[in-house]
């Protein structure tokens, strides 16, 4: 604790060689936030409570709508104004059962996942030779002859990063993956789960069929899977599968964001959205993906009020729906896209350490960024030349010019357990959570006291 | 490699303060046969075969009998003589449909893994309030009122450590918590797994019911789902439960011990197993249990033949049924009991690194351990004055007063993956099940060749 009050010291001192620091909120605010926040309860309260008594919630469901009556019950019991949810209607896509065995030449089963929009298979399931891919850009050049009527296969290593970079580049064969293996004329479609874990848990995840496409099964396969079908295809026999991949999509079921404010002193200023979703994969408690990012935002709004009312009025978003498309996001901007918003930020990577801040605001708010980084850096958080770029539950208002700034949280281990059935409470890690909501209090304070004027209308 | 050289000549001349070392294999064979072994091919070949050419092999069913098939196969291609599989019958439960969820008051699914020899559920399964024991001594000490018609659950938690104690201990809760449960009257058992791991991947396991006890369904929660379990209960309400463990009993099946030897130059001289099994729990691949342990043992002894013929015969025993009750360890007791037998050793419990040897040899027999030892040191293994007592495929034999050797490994992360679905050849370490040939292999080649007269007929 002493470090961090030193460190604080050194840091500000620092940045104000540079910046007109006392412009914005008094160096002292920060350091008393980050110190109460580092010892905060409400957001592993909150992960506890969502994982423990909704558990997985997948947006449009029965579970979602329950999670959604929590979350506005818990956040009015923690003193947050304006507590609301905002109905809208999405189409759902329902799993089924999950199952596949390899016929020949080595019997046995093997342990996958249906992703998001799958197409179903009868119900006595399928059955097909595999076509094996090692990459998708292998998929991509092979002519639709050699995959026609058959079960592609895309098998493609995944490295971890801390900045999740991989998981852009790879996640591209379950995103594109299906609609090519489809409009090459494939029965279905496995891919490597899009993972860096090593257990028979798959990861699922949306992918939207391209336009024209006709749905076909569509599902990962654990990586310990994956590499037992990539060994059982190196002996060189022809390998037949059976999958039975059922499930269905209903049409304008009811889902809905969550809203709650800490309202600030001057409606004027614009207001500053704290994002998180609420949704989360099915075979999971959604813990890391994304109970902490809900809770880490209505921690850290919280810890500003307590510190004095803020100027700028913080409002949290928990979005009911953006693991399968985005939904939430939508239908926030449409209801809300005209107001003026001054920063949006958001928590949806897990609640690993945050080790790096990104900025994009308006030109001349460089004295802002830089005493935000001063502020973070006795948390461990270095300041980027990157630009912010939000999460899907900003994305509308970032597309329109919103500012915004990223806590980035090391992804090293979360694509061990993201979209997985292991998305469970036992993986946060207390002290880890407990310094994402000290950097989002900081950042927050400053931002939402800021005396510039920012954001758009 | 300079290191171990070095390594070995200090162990050795130490060892020779103290005993007539060279009575038995000269320095140099064990020098060479471990260097040899530290790089065999024969262990990874035979561990990645079985578990991707086969799969899964439960005891008594049509896997196992390509197991068996495979198992003969392999052993005649690496060179062994007399292989052959001695066939027996046995009964068989197999695994049918494992599913739970909360009804209420927090709706959601548990994974679960019914127990060998669970009772079934009818198809449409079962409902049932939950009845909370931390530990296996509370459902004990419960009055069978509070039990009765009720689900018992018992959660207590496990520790890894090195030797594998925490089994002997926590594993009494999946033994015996099904019998005590039923015979409260319960109408099901569940248990936290027995286990270290935090994946949502249930330990299963044989449990026997106690004369006279009523069969109920059983099965174990996998650790995050036992937490999850635990802190709905905490919330203080009535906790009720579905249930759908389906399974059945069937007789009298086909099962078989495959056995290979490198014959001996000396028949009178008593013959020495070395042991392992070759089935497997149902939904992993059985790689660290105990396709490995079969690697090992038939890589061990095929490293002592390259050195020379031995003195006594090395008989390679892969038990067709370990996991379900020791029926192969039984069969081969009653086909070869009376046979002379000079020395009992098994490999079951991974391949991660040897780090203990303990001995059971008859009197007059130190200086054969401490030339052990010597030879063992090197690759860091130490010797302990704990008394060996073999593996279950091997326990008639030593009931009978067969002198026993324990080469053993590593357990601290064997509890990760016993037992479930992630028990597959990714966990396998190359290195370490070197090492395990090594140890293997220098010990085989002592006991062989030993000049002392041992064994029982
Ligand atoms: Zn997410
Ligand atoms: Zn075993």
């Amino acid at each position: 604790m002493q470090k961090i009050r030193s460190g604080t010291l050194a840091a500000l001192l620092l940045g104000s060689l540079f910046t007109p620091v006392l412009a914005h909120a008094a160096p002292a605010d920060s350091a008393a936030i980050r110190d109460a926040a580092l010892k905060d309860e409400v957001a592993w309260d909150f992960t506890e409570g969502l994982t423990t008594e909704v558990g997985p919630r997948p947006a449009g469901t029965p579970q979602e709508a329950r999670a959604r009556e929590w979350a506005v019950a818990k956040l009015k019991a923690l003193g947050f104004s304006n507590v609301r949810a905002e109905p809208y209607t999405m189409p759902v896509w329902l799993r089924g059962r999950d199952e596949a065995k390899i016929l020949s030449p080595f019997p046995q089963n093997l342990v996958l996942s249906a992703l998001g929009n799958s197409g179903s298979t009868p119900d006595k399931g399928i059955e097909g030779e595999v076509v094996y891919f090692p990459t998708l850009a292998d998929l991509e050049a092979a002519p639709a002859a050699s995959v026609k009527g058959k079960i592609a296969f895309v098998s493609h290593d995944m490295t971890a990063t801390q900045d999740g970079s991989s998981y852009g580049y790879f996640g591209a064969a379950r995103r594109q993956g299906p609609s090519i293996a489809s409009s090459k004329g494939a029965i279905a479609i496995l891919i490597r789960s899009i993972g860096t874990d090593h257990h028979r848990l798959p990861h699922t995840g949306v992918q939207m069929w391209a336009d024209g496409v006709t749905p076909i099964p569509a599902a990962a396969l654990s990586v310990p899977d994956a590499e037992q079908l990539v060994r059982v295809i190196g002996r060189g026999q022809p390998v037949k599968l059976h999958l039975t991949l059922t499930s269905k999509m209903l049409k304008d079921q009811p889902s809905g964001n969550v809203i709650a404010e800490i309202p600030g002193s001057d409606p004027a200023a614009g207001v500053v959205v704290a994002a998180c979703h609420l949704d989360s994969w099915d075979q999971g408690t959604g813990a890391i993906d994304d109970a902490t990012g809900c809770g880490i935002a209505a921690a850290a709004a919280l810890q500003v009020a307590k510190a004095g009312q803020p100027r700028r009025t913080i409002r949290v978003l928990m979005a009911g729906a953006e693991e399968v498309g985005g939904d939430g996001a939508r239908a926030y901007f449409k209801a809300h896209g005209t107001e003026k918003h001054a920063l949006a930020i958001e928590s949806d990577f897990g609640a690993d350490r945050v080790w790096r801040v990104d900025f994009k605001l308006p030109q001349g708010h460089d004295a802002l960024a830089t005493s935000i980084s001063a502020a973070l850096a006795p948390l461990g958080i270095g300041a980027s030349k990157q630009e912010a770029g939000g999460g899907a539950d900003i994305a509308p208002l970032v597309k329109a010019g919103v500012p915004v700034i990223d806590l980035q949280q090391d992804g090293t281990r979360y694509f061990e357990l993201h979209h997985t059935p292991d998305d469970t409470l036992d993986k946060v890690d207390l002290a880890q959570l407990r310094q994402n909501v000290a950097a989002w209090a900081v950042t927050l304070n400053l931002v939402a006291n800021a005396q510039e004027s920012m954001g758009i209308k």
